[in-house]
């Protein structure tokens, strides 16, 4: 297979991520994969609507060209629902076709059916956009972490229920204000009943157990509760106690026995789920031997969710053959290195000085004359070994201005010894 | 293949690891893949020292009998360092072996020369143990989000730096001091070199930046600074500025230019990076489609790394085969699912009352009957809607006795429309 051919059911905002990343980053997937991806077609109700994405891909109102057609390898399921896509999921896979799919509502119904399906017909079905949009969780589950025995699996995996409870958090307001809010900022639905009364982070669930515990689980008996009777005052007391609410999907396993739940959940407020804040999702695991590990990122969303999308049909494409590094030895280029001294950063400098009128002139007059503005400073009243600390954060600045500045610094007769610079981060939100 | 045979080159902490990993979760494991993993041969120089693990494996001094043996596809390199490490996994790469190793710093000095002789013999080297431990970052990078573009990789990398850092600000304490005392509790080395002066780190970082740029790079051009001139006070400083100190791996591509450096870093301390504690690591990715991805695991210890190293050796078994659930469709079980009613938790009850004297005895008179003890409480002295709330956290209790303590409540004419409970979540940490 020199070039893998994909069809897209569905050209909604995630369908439109998905073109757009076949469109921005061919290349790269080729030189990575050794091999080219191509969109050949797309089909949805609408094929006339300007999505703003170039594409080269055939645009159709008919599923089943794209069901049917011999020359597509994989198809990739973005309509949603349980019908038709459930439909044109089983005629893919009875057609020997590959599918990748973000349809969490499907797997969580009629994912025995489905698997089952894809293994007769020697075919596969991904779905890491189904749990937690971009964030690789399912795959690590599935492969990575597979040596582990898993007792639990814990997740925030609702944009919108963790967007309204983040700002009731942070502005002290009642769920029904922030709601509506949401829904004018399109963070939530006009119709939110899937979002806010848990039953899509229940769906989510489902698969995770199902990964997790190695068992199928009849949706109905996941527990859901959903967050609309949590106010501003609970959040409050919450806060008082040391907690934050979210909506947690908890799924556990203990002697064989499964425990599924969703329901809002009092977390510590220091543990690192309790800081998932906004649109973001994060998940727990929970293993025998590798202990917890956490993921964070984007749970929705048209670029996250497709590039969750398009990992899958990057995967189906190596068939096993990934090259070690994510690239093939013999493509690796050989980019330049920046040289530290046109690094540029803010700093914190830290000095020790004498106790004498005129120092911080000295020093300000020493940076100025280098270039570098200051942003904010701390004299502090406390001696060390008899002399003064200050320190100061910089503006952006070029790490051989710093150098500079500092050697002459650290000259001045009312400058004790070595000052110390640490470089600061700030571009990591 | 019915049986994937592993020979493991190294009985040393992690190695006992793998071998614990081999004997407690082969059922698991075969299960998971459909096929036997079977460690037939250790090598070590030590054969006599009883490591407390089962193993049915041939214990040697002579690691050529294991890369000649022709019965063993992968060889689990995990001698450290370059020599003979380096000179082991080019045999066994030339003998037509897959390798899997845990070797950083054999990666960051000699991975191009590996990687290319893995290439040219048609077999593969794989290395998840080798960067953050038990956390899956490598194979997320190489795998499900390779349809991204980075633009940058962040990691606090070194346990035993974190570790130092994280003493040094909740006790205020100073670096010697600190490192001291992690040497005594096996935290640190007694020669911490490496670790300290974040070379460690850099190796690391070597291995994340071919992976996210598909660029080869000089280990040598990566600025590295340790940790041992940051003291308490700077450490207190930075945090007046709202920031923790952290040994920061940093990774960048900018217009194909690379930006590579491990030095002390200032992160705002709102970032979730900011909360990976103890010997914990942590790492940022920004794609172009994704956004940003964090994940936090345990990066060293026996059990972490050899789970990566286990998830390498399943990788090689499946060939690219693996189950989409993670366990062949016909091989999951149906598990029993615990009734809402038995399961146990914490609970945070609210409660409106009419505020008049005696409510409290009432109300906790009904818990006590139920069997319900209170771990702590608050009354408010605000009123919602002309009632009083009253707030309390419960000790661990049965969801059953919970409702029927609620029923009995929300009965009572002192009590307000419904009370309202949250169950809580302890176990996360």
């Amino acid at each position: 297979m020199e070039t893998l051919k994909a069809g897209l059911l569905g050209f909604g905002t995630i369908g439109t991520g998905v073109a757009k990343v076949f469109h921005t980053n061919a290349d790269l997937m080729r030189q990575r994969l050794g091999m080219a991806l191509e969109l050949v077609a797309i089909a949805d109700l609408d094929v006339t609507t300007d999505r703003g994405v170039a594409t080269t891909a055939r645009l159709t109102t008919d599923a089943q060209s794209i069901l049917n057609d011999p020359q597509i390898d994989v198809v990739i399921e973005l309509i949603g629902g349980y019908e038709p896509a459930r439909t044109f999921v089983l005629t893919a896979l009875n057609n020997g076709k590959h599918v990748v799919t973000a349809n969490k509502a499907l797997l969580a119904l009629y994912g025995e059916e489905l698997f089952k399906a894809a293994e007769e017909n020697g075919v596969r079905l991904l779905f890491e956009a189904a749990v937690a949009g971009g964030i690789p969780v399912l795959s690590a589950i599935r492969e990575n972490l597979g040596a582990n025995r898993f007792s639990g699996v814990f997740g925030i995996l609702n944009g919108t229920c963790n967007y309204i409870l983040t700002r009731m958090t942070e502005e002290n307001e009642d769920f029904a204000l922030v709601l509506q809010d949401a829904q004018r900022l399109g963070y939530a639905e006009a119709d939110p009943t899937f979002d806010i009364e848990g039953i899509d982070t229940a769906h989510k669930l489902a698969i995770l157990i199902s990964m997790c515990f190695g068992t199928w689980i009849d949706f109905n008996r996941i527990y859901t509760e959903g967050i609309t009777r949590i106010s501003a005052l609970d959040i409050q007391f919450a806060r008082q106690f040391g907690y934050q609410i979210k909506l947690l999907a908890i799924g556990k396993c203990e002697d064989g026995v499964i425990e599924a739940r969703v329901h809002p959940t009092m977390i510590p407020q220091h543990y690192p789920l309790a800081d998932v804040r906004g649109v973001f999702n994060g998940v727990r695991l929970m293993g025998d031997f590798v202990g917890p590990v956490m993921l964070i990122g984007r749970g929705a969303g048209m670029e996250a969710t497709a590039s969750a999308v398009m990992g899958d049909v990057m995967s189906l494409a190596r068939q096993g053959r990934a090259a070690a590094l994510g690239y093939p030895p013999l493509s690796m280029a050989r980019l330049p290195v920046r040289p530290m001294d046109e690094v540029v950063s803010q700093y914190y400098l830290r000095f020790l000085v004498k106790d004498v009128p005129g120092v911080l002139a000295q020093i300000s007059g020493v940076l100025g004359d280098c270039g570098i503005s200051i942003s904010s400073m701390i004299q502090s009243e406390r001696k060390v070994g008899g002399f003064v600390p200050i320190v100061m954060v910089t503006h952006d600045a070029c790490e051989r201005n710093i150098r500079q500045a500092l050697e002459r610094i650290d000259a001045l007769p009312v400058v004790e010894g070595q000052s110390l610079l640490i470089r600061m981060e700030n571009s990591l939100t």
